[in-house]
């Protein structure tokens, strides 16, 4: 089973830096749609998406925006971590079979355990399709905490 | 099939209110930890939720989120929105069974189609668990696109 280590707010320092990379399929704008609601045919329907100035499927914008939370909460600074607020502009579209890489930067270690982290998002052209800043309550203790494994999920 | 309506730029005014409804369950967060990646044990695991200040399983921050932008893309303004910034912070934690309402309100109009959206979201006991604003390019056309229906998911 893998393992979460996390950074703690004593062990982080300004510039720290750590990626999450994820790529966007089908199946994941399926599933983004039935956990959001969000239904829009702009990512659900080719025909409809072709007549949009995007001209194909496009993901849900909060996708990308998963993608930060994941790895912030996953890997910087980690399990123990807690969220308190985000900020992210849309950039650019993001197509199916897109890869996509958020880096999280420590940029300033503020008192009472708060930490804020600068949240960019850039394709395979390094292109960069989301740009935002988080703010975080680092956690205290250092933990080592088993990756939970998830149940089989069937589309269709 | 349902439809999707949309209202236009010129339809929009400050005062516009709108609000969006959803259920969190352990699917909608099984789902989440799928889609985004995010494999926290504060989210999946109930005997190590236990351990931490939550003393529960919550959700993931961004499915809050996802709430949000749901409510952007298919009520207010709805279909052919562009979603361009969303900021958020997270004020309280969600637990299973807690029953989310997002309320987008228009607070400003800007050049270019720009609108900006107050988003607030609170829970069945009225607490208020998230406070955000987007920006958004609001629909120039007005339109009725038929809800897509998504394959059937099954977990586990």
């Amino acid at each position: 089973m893998d393992v979460l280590e996390n950074f703690t707010y004593d062990e982080l320092d300004v510039g720290d830096t750590a990626t999450f990379t994820k790529t966007l399929t089908e199946d994941q704008i399926i599933l983004f749609a039935a956990v959001s609601g969000d239904m829009n045919p702009v990512h659900l329907d080719p025909k409809f998406a072709e007549t949009t100035v995007f001209k194909e499927r496009i993901a849900h914008g909060m996708w990308s925006g998963a993608l930060i939370s994941a790895a912030i909460a996953t890997v910087l600074p980690g399990p123990g971590s807690i969220y308190l607020e985000q900020s992210m502009a849309f950039l650019r579209p993001v197509k199916i079979n897109d890869i996509l890489t958020a880096r999280i930067t420590v940029t300033e270690k503020l008192p009472k355990g708060r930490v804020v982290l600068q949240c960019e998002i850039h394709n395979q052209n390094d292109e960069q399709v989301v740009s935002g800043q988080a703010k975080v309550i680092a956690p205290k203790e250092k933990m080592q905490v088993d990756k939970p494994e998830l149940p089989e999920i069937t589309i269709g």
